[in-house]
């Protein structure tokens, strides 16, 4: 990795390093707030952002997410870990407790086209994008450059029908070594196999170009320029086995006209599908997303 | 029709006595405008706004639209129309001549949502809707307050599977007798033949609650709701014999999160789509569309 | 007022019974949440919606609004103000406890331009503005009929510079008689003197027709013509003594250009101003806004 | 310059080099577009794309913009402007005929902040900014890496109030020296003298970081927050020497809201920036900006 931001990220970890965040949902019911404020303010936390949301008050799911400041969390990470489970039991929760000073690993893959990756690497080069981007990999040789130029391990995996399986080996062997917590497709062009999908369950953040559910799968600005839309856009999901089906994170648009032939579409929307993605990787990299029936909960 | 109101129409017209605007597709060559402007400055009209737009100046098909101003432009139009004729013929062109004060006269069809048509008599009655609304037709009771209220004379005419043939020959009837040149469908919600249809190309705009092509049919915001997207919309487009396939005319957006319950999200849509259907029925008025391929160019 | 209308808010508040809502802001320290849910859960109090701010968590303000369904909550009003207190002195709160069913009482103003007052009108007929519209005051007679029309007492009391004091003890004596909680300006065209804007602090909400701090004062669209702007807007806020610069709500933009003359601009304007208005007039109906070193916090 | 840059602009002056815009201004009156299209078609030109406007129809300025493919384009050059002249003291026009295969050169002014610069460089690498930028002057050195990486000349002219002259002088020689067409401020955070200025009379491009007029001056971020308004915006503007106040080309706004200190709307304001002025330049460069009454058209 390169040095400065290396050093940039040092910086930002040791400024985070009493800063925390609980992620919950759980059926609802009265009292949930009361006990976990309670203990949270028992173990000096102190409550910074909070955002809660119920499906329903009365017989719904209940989600929320507290970020709080805790003097001297990194010795308290067990404890309070091992304290929570009784209040989550009491709760029937579904819970997760991330700790902002441990950076998630991230993987790039990509393809021949890199508005997305240079994006994200922009973001991540002006301290917006707070990961260890551990490795990029590609299909195409068009990405080494960027990712040499910033010190990040560049894989060239040709892949294609004939050959997914193997690669994807490759692939999961170099997740593993790695130890990657999170993979965003930014426009890699190959379909991942069931298997690959399953072992991520919203651990794959991939952004399509067309304003889902319009135009899924294959070329969506030439379909969106043969129906005559007036308003393209680019949609941001975790994958999962059915094809641009998963929960959709973030979507954003662009007004077109007649003017525009298929080449505008791709231009324009190249600039939507970019800070889409980049918002979605974002909010998961802040723990900001939870999953429930195929939705996506974003606080 | 309120006095008020035809008061205001009728000194609109006066003061578009002199107003014209001519549409024309064509294959694109070289001359066009040249041989249409010298047209129009030998009749004494000056161009007031001129758009154009062509698929591809090799071999493509050429539009434009031209609003211009002639003195003593009603006692002209049969010598107008007739001396095109030659330039019209020499570059094989389709086109339209049409006499701003010559008012378009209007029919709306509405069920029990009266806000797409509440918005169309507000900006009628703003002066922003320039057109002879000469009668509103429904299938339900909801909308004859309003408009007799204002002197439109209201026809109910409860349709159904079983009655859609009886009940649109009396619509086709009302159709003639008010000598109506635009059916406006701000959210009427019977689904009309093929004969109907048919008998109207390009003179019948609906507003479908969705973004097209996303949730064709029936209930999309339900399904919209269901698929979890993070933006909902509405599309004004020409109806044709196929569901929700017809021309798209304008598209609006909003955005939602994961707290809009489907209420909400109804609730929003209302905003978007009476604007949407609102600009439509404008640039209609206005002269200002031209169907190509199944896709509008909008000057 | 109107029986429908009546019916139907009589039936939103029966539904309403037991909802609260409290808002504090006071120092920032560890533990207010704990107290807070604390208190509630000790109630029976289950916390629907809750969202929270600190404009810094060391030494800064913290600020909430939390959304409570209560059991029997109309007869527990006093105890739970009373009994509230002792938190609130421990942790120096200001706070104010607002029962959803007590609906707010509103008074419109508005001149010559309608827009504002029938998109609130309309808002309100919808059921989306759950308020109850003691009264509409106007310098001007346009209003009447629409007031009428909706069974709202209507005043016409004509203001100028040499009257203004005169026609303000009018003004309050109304405010006073139909117990009035909130003022809004629909386009009120005339100056309010110090002393009645003072006696309403954070009680009456303005549109003004720019995209404030541009063009503060008269005639902003005439000046944004001049100035060649490309995008209009429109802002609500609260009123205060300095004008144009109370805490602003809300603002919303269009676009414009150079085809738009001063009337478009007023025009396009319109659309803004009313739903900004709306929007704004909404969050105070449900209690959303705190105000802070005149800016607002909205929840 | 970096040679498939390069090789890629010499690909797209070779396309173009039949294309050719003619852009006009005069008082309007019947017969303007006959006589220019009758120029046009007698010199085997074929409109592909034209704009026009006019301030008012009744004596008011005409204003046209038309783009148009002619065979052996190169070879007429002087033969079109000298035949055009006649045309053009017939209607007393101002008037430009540019050829799209002569590409402007450009020098873009940088200070510490590079994000603009960055989005210029990206999109002229990407082909959609087409122009020979130059030159590279800032009085800092953070953008000399980016700029020897795509091997364009760096000039580091450390700028303060006391050299400014001195400084004025030796950009001056360079502008001279590189035939410099636009300059370009990219976020350059020094204030050029009226002779500077002057000289270049809407040839500089500049960005603020505020949504003109509101925050004129310095600081604007600061300010924004301080008043507590809900969006932020930037200006693109050609530079006058009445500071901020020069005719402008493009805004465009960003929702924020309480939460966002200064350092998040600085942050927010950098993505409108950088796409405010790419787009302005972009315009500038494809000739579709007439300045008339310190307002723009942009076609």
């Amino acid at each position: 990795m390169h040095s400065s931001i290396q050093e940039q990220l040092q910086v930002f970890r040791e400024s985070q390093k009493n800063r925390g965040r609980l992620l919950i949902n759980c059926p609802d019911q009265p009292g949930i707030v009361a006990a976990v404020s309670k203990f949270l303010f028992q173990h000096d936390a102190n409550i910074i952002e909070s955002s809660q949301y119920s499906t329903n008050p009365e017989g719904g799911t209940f989600f929320i997410r507290i970020e709080f400041e805790c003097p001297g969390l990194r010795s308290k990470e067990e404890e309070l870990k091992s304290q929570f489970k009784e209040i989550a039991e009491t709760f029937s929760m579904e819970w997760k407790l991330a700790f902002v000073y441990e950076l998630k690993k991230t993987a790039i893959f990509v393809s021949k086209e890199l508005h997305c990756l240079r994006e994200l690497l922009w973001e991540w080069q002006s301290g917006d994008l707070l990961t260890d981007i551990a490795l990029i990999v590609s299909n195409h040789e068009e990405a080494r450059e960027i990712a040499e130029s910033l010190h990040i391990p560049f894989f060239y995996l040709p892949a294609s029908k004939e050959n997914r399986e193997e690669v994807e080996e490759r692939q999961l062997q170099l997740l593993k070594e790695f130890d990657i917590d999170l993979i965003i497709l930014a426009r890699y062009m190959q379909i991942l196999t069931p298997a690959f999908v399953g072992a991520h369950p919203f651990k794959i953040i991939n952004i399509h170009h067309s304003f889902l559910p319009s135009f899924v799968g294959a070329r969506p600005y030439d379909r969106a320029h043969q129906r005559g839309v007036k308003i393209i856009g680019a949609t941001s999901h975790y994958v999962t086995n059915d094809l641009d089906e998963g929960p959709i994170i973030e979507q954003d648009i662009k007004r077109v006209d007649h003017r525009d032939h298929i080449d505008d579409l791709k231009k324009s929307g190249r600039s939507i599908e970019r800070s889409v993605l980049a918002r979605a990787v974002k909010w998961h990299l802040e723990d900001r997303i939870i999953v429930h029936e195929n939705k996506t909960i974003v606080f």
